[in-house]
């Protein structure tokens, strides 16, 4: 035995030895994983989301590390619903009902007089620019402060008209564990709504656990003013930014700065979004919701007004995304049952 | 003794057993705590900015919950050094030369023409609409990558005309330091500049350790692309929002949504940002950086057509803001010494 093969036996004695005292025995079994997605049932949806984050995390020529790990939900229809009509469009509505009262001169305006009578033949006539524009004016003047308190005053008392809840009811659960899955993982997780971003930033952090500075939304432009020593900022007639389509990636861009590795929505809406994603130079995972459940919550995709689900469906089936079938892969519907 | 005092005593008994028992003598000597601002001359500003943090940070009526810890940076002036022209406008200018040279019909704008001659007499007579239009025109039609490699190779080899040294050593490293302090009592820091967003996300996580995801800057809009199957952004010719001034607290509120408790400026530009911390409702710092060191750096402030100091500083005075003297509260000032 050469004096080098001698000293590499030697290293090997010792390294046995070392493994013999750290290795007293069979390691016991493993505890049985808890299953961290307990409302989605075993499944093609299911498994590609374990599959994609076990391949992301775990070392090998996949791994991503952290500050990489981005992860970007819609939030109507994909982390809870939006029928028979978006949520923040039912509390404009009871809002304009209210500001029309006050002030009987806003029926001058067509919008503002068929929201308040919900007229709906009236409704169906407007222009979608007409709408945003009541939408938007429950909001005009007001501060956040001012704003956020209307919006926690009608969520404390607004039931959805079919479910009887409140509509903070209605997210959705199998969606809950997947942001602490994903947030587990090392996932920081992003709301990238078409929602107006200080509506949502009302219920998303207590909802979803995600805190103000990850929720992104449509926006109205502010206007910075001085009330005596106290500085505010006031909502303007102005969009600032249409978060919906193309203006998702554009949005993600600008507040994010990184290209998201999971994107996750339920409408043409979120189709962009989900391109975006998908250009990744990292494994990267794209989710679409799609909403077949009539009996637990609703039907719809291709001819929906609301939520409308089509090219980004058939682009999902042609690029291998993950579609989410309700009815087949989610146990439960919502985080509280109605 | 009545039993209720002999029970009393008992008690007291085995208190005292147990505290002798917990603590079997004098406790050694605290080691003498390690600086967190070592660059920080002993002075008013130093300790205004560690008795805030204390103050915060321990448990009392000022404590501070941990996700409401948000602080808040100018760039140019702030964190590093805008003399004699912003930095990122010295790469405009390098850049406006070499499309000119490329493409000598851009000579037709007279912003381009003045830039590419260096004319320093035309250059002043330009409005600063034409300066900022040229100043953009470097990234108009590019995706963020494409921009970012060019602004990487001008890092790369521009040298400051003043200290011969790359402009990312021109960072201040008292500032260095209280983002490290701030970060380590539990503080997200964030930027928030005049300057491009992409320009400043090539260095910030590098120099400062800020991660894109809290660079918050003036912005184009940009326009989503797919080219073949990938999805790129295209900065487009229209300014998406201006980050100075009172553009500083709207841009805060749309991409935090919190107020901040610390901010720190240098100039009037940022006067609006610290005049919305300073409402906060929780304990808060506001930090002024008073550039009056000509021989390690620069002075000037009420007179400087770049970092004007003026409203500010009055402000500052009035309201009892934190006002640093680069040249007697900083031991050393750049983060490489030229």
């Amino acid at each position: 035995m050469s004096s080098s093969t001698h000293r590499r036996f030697l290293s090997a004695g010792i390294a046995l030895g070392w493994l013999a005292v750290m290795a007293p025995g069979p390691a016991p079994a493993a505890p049985p994983a808890r299953d961290p997605l307990p409302s989605w049932n075993a499944g093609l949806a299911k498994t590609s989301i374990t599959a994609y984050v076990a391949r992301v995390t775990h070392p090998g020529p996949d791994f991503v590390p952290p500050p990489e790990r981005i992860a970007v939900f819609d939030n109507d229809g994909t982390l809870w619903a939006e029928q028979p009509i978006y949520f923040q469009f039912a509390f404009a509505m009871e809002r304009i009902g209210q500001m029309v009262a006050k002030d009987p001169s806003l029926r001058e305006k067509p919008a503002f007089a068929a929201i308040a009578d919900r007229d709906q033949a009236a409704m169906a006539k407007l222009s979608e620019k007409d709408l945003m524009e009541a939408v938007f004016a429950v909001q005009v003047g007001l501060t956040k402060d001012e704003y956020q308190a209307v919006a926690k005053a009608w969520f404390d008392q607004a039931r959805h008209p079919r479910f009887h809840t409140p509509y903070t009811a209605l997210t959705y659960k199998p969606q809950l564990e997947l942001l602490a899955y994903l947030r587990g993982a090392g996932f920081k997780t992003y709301i990238v709504s078409g929602g107006e971003v200080q509506f949502m930033r009302v219920f998303a952090e207590q909802a979803y656990g995600v805190p103000p500075e990850q929720v992104i939304g449509t926006n109205l432009t502010t206007k910075f003013e001085m009330r005596g020593e106290q500085g505010v900022l006031v909502a303007q007639p102005t969009l600032g930014s249409m978060d919906d389509g193309p203006g998702k990636p554009s949005n993600i861009e600008l507040h994010i700065g990184r290209r998201p590795l999971v994107a996750v929505g339920n409408s043409d809406g979120d189709l962009q979004m989900l391109q975006y994603s998908a250009s990744s130079a990292r494994p990267n995972l794209q989710i679409l919701v799609h909403h077949d459940d009539a009996v637990r919550e609703y039907a719809y995709d291709r001819q929906s007004k609301i939520g409308k689900l089509d090219k980004a469906l058939d682009e999902a089936g042609a690029r291998g995304w993950t579609v989410v079938s309700m009815k087949s892969d989610w146990k439960t519907v919502f985080a509280a049952e109605p």
